[in-house]
């Protein structure tokens, strides 16, 4: 029996907290660029914030930019420069954030309640030098402790922060995310919630299985294999950091006021893991077969070397053998799918040099993976997860495992069916357990 | 005679000095935000720097936010909260001089000059803590001196600074224009030009008076007066700051590449000065008759000091005696337009308390103006004046003067011509030496 097992009902540790009255809760909070798109959404996001709070709690919140101010700066910066990048594109970027923390400072005070903005800097965000993808150096919360001591609400810039030289910088993809986890790490906050514009994190993508179901909790590793293959509900670079400094994050909607997916080390009732978590499906993936590989040293070696200089991620690798008594072999292998024109440039190069049997390029293909911490020492799973898709008719291309994961390869019409099928399988339709 | 004396064609110090090639320019350049309003025109500004400079030159330029976005930012606040100041505003506004700063530095760095954006903080501004006009209180050039000497164009964003505390300030009104001057102030460059829409100081409005002159040079004091009687070209608060640091300030045309008006403490030919320098209007004004006034001490200081507490600033103020049997005075005083509402009615409440005769007030009126440094000491100018108004039919209501002004309150359907008539008078048309 593969559902998976149940667990008592759990919410963010800090919101229980505070409920019982037993003390003070230290929360940070994160809201993504479309939750602070227009003046009337930021005093949205302030009202939700004070609902949500106790006039004694310790709040900071972590904002991104307002909407598509980032895709804007972006256009100014392409209508001056062909290419714009580095550290004057940082300055340029790390205005967005400003205009919004300011803006929810305002609009926290018209509502009655004591607030004060920061930028990155000053809210002791400290990085490296590599702009554009920043990585946090360290971070001196004393300016954002010392407000809170004032009873203040505190609003940082997320996306942003400072050099040692007193140059500004930016976080890169998912900046906010990890600005919001970082922050709460360091000042040992109780929780750091995530709102976005879903209510957790599904079992699989709703849109696809209507009986998807939201989880209550999810660990670090799951949350990080779920994001690799496919689910990103969060950057993983956040998520990493939740787990390096062991912050709760609580996934969760800025529409509803329920409690969403805590993201944490383990479960809170610790008699029983998960076995399988989610199923994810990546439609983002294209596979390349290479046929008639001379089975001698090296040859492997220099395709996946060429993919690798040429900046290219290969994902799942399969080699089998064409025919031992001629020693050559198949290569099959995937990459993202904007990858593939020049993927195949270099493979079709090598082809010629080295005489393969031929290259076969497909883009219409998808993976669907199981998730699951506890999947490790489950043998059955592989199993099961096989038997569903061959039961709904769908052909597996490739298999590829990891300590918590299974993932096939399948052909890209048939991801709805198969993520269901599996779905259907791991999660009985009359069984809320799994949450 | 009155016509101004003639003067040796001079200009900017520095740019004369780097041109005949003896050692090298250190200018700060400031240009306003209609300069600066598209990314076609920042490309343009770096151009025109660029045209301007030679490769070894010290170049630091000082920008404002980037045309109406200072406007935008406003409206956004009010949209959040009815009333946008303090501390949250300098926060959202200082984003606006970021993204120029941001923008001029690719634009210099497409061209192919190193260049660097720095914002006020990171420049050294260091201001009190009075959030909307602050006041700099100190300047900490260090960074700004280390990527010069590294060969890097320096560019700064205006308007902006920061509190010892770390908190983000603006510095108000005319505040880039203050940057600028304090900066080149600080670090002894040779000359601060403020690039604008005009081509230098005139000696009347030139759409009023078509035979108006550029001067080539004028002093602090002639400026700071030009400017409080109407004449604004640049922020008076910025030429203070010229005068207090000794910083030639030079006003030129944004797109004409010629020399404009010099301001500094004296002039470059000290043998001579100017009788009259310029002559300027004002329609921004008001007038106030208040007929029969008891003739006793302290009820003009009841006036006043009602309408000072009211912050209604008065100009010109002239009591005459009514009748002296009766031992009640008449008082007439001037007024910025805006302000005529409260003070009539702080007027009529006293009125009534100390029995006025009446209360008479004019929005219907102008003022007229003639500067010049080396006017106190030459009473034949008021003659001339009050003589060229008189010829032209205009009747003068008030007058008033200061060491270096004299000023005519008159119809304000007669501006055109009584600043034609009196500028006719000290400035012959067949004469370009006043220059």
């Amino acid at each position: 029996m593969f559902p998976g097992e149940r667990i008592c009902f759990h919410i963010a540790a800090a919101w229980v907290v505070r409920k019982e009255g037993m003390r003070l809760a230290f929360i940070v909070k994160k809201f993504g660029g479309s939750s602070v798109a227009t003046p009337a959404k930021i005093m949205a996001v302030a009202r939700r914030v004070l609902e949500d709070t106790a006039a004694d709690d310790r709040v900071v919140v972590v904002v991104s930019a307002m909407g598509d101010t980032t895709d804007e700066l972006i256009a100014l910066a392409k209508a001056v420069t062909g290419n714009p990048h580095g550290r004057e594109m940082d300055m340029l970027l790390a205005t967005g954030e400003q205009v919004t923390v300011a803006l929810l400072a305002m609009a926290f005070t018209s509502l009655g309640r004591k607030a004060v903005s920061l930028t990155g800097f000053q809210a002791g965000i400290m990085t490296n030098g590599a702009h554009n993808k920043a990585k946090i150096a360290g971070i001196a919360p004393e300016r954002v402790l010392r407000e809170l001591d004032r009873g203040k609400i505190v609003i940082v810039a997320g996306f942003q922060g400072m050099t040692k030289s007193g140059d500004i910088t930016t976080l890169g993809r998912g900046g906010s995310d990890t600005t919001a986890v970082a922050l709460a790490g360091a000042m040992k906050a109780d929780v750091c919630e995530i709102f976005t514009d879903v209510d957790g994190v599904y079992s699989a993508d709703p849109r696809l299985v209507k009986t998807a179901r939201r989880m209550r909790e999810i660990t670090y590793n799951e949350m990080l294999e779920m994001a690799r293959l496919g689910a990103v509900v969060m950057q993983p670079r956040a998520v990493e950091m939740g787990k390096r400094h062991g912050v709760p994050i609580h996934v969760r909607s800025t529409f509803i006021q329920l409690p969403g997916t805590i993201i944490r080390e383990g479960y809170t009732v610790e008699e029983r893991e998960f076995i399988v978590r989610g199923v994810t499906h990546d439609t983002n993936v294209a596979k390349i077969a290479v046929l008639g590989v001379p089975d001698r040293p090296g040859v492997a070696y220099r395709i996946f070397s060429e993919l690798a200089e040429a900046n290219i991620d290969v994902d799942m690798i399969v080699q089998s053998i064409r025919n031992a008594d001629k020693n050559i072999n198949d290569i099959v292998f995937t990459i993202a799918k904007p990858d593939l024109p020049v993927a195949r440039a270099i493979v079709d190069k090598l082809g010629q040099e080295m005489s393969f049997i031929g290259v076969i390029a497909e883009e219409n293909v998808a993976k669907v993976s199981v998730v699951g911490a506890g999947m490790y020492g489950s043998p059955g799973i592989a199993a099961a997860m096989f038997g569903a898709l061959g039961e709904a008719g769908i052909n597996i291309e490739v298999i590829s495992t990891s300590e918590i994961s299974i993932s096939c390869l399948i052909s890209a019409e048939k991801v709805q069916d198969a993520v269901t099928a599996i779905h259907n399988r791991f999660f009985r339709e009359d069984d809320d357990s799994n949450l």
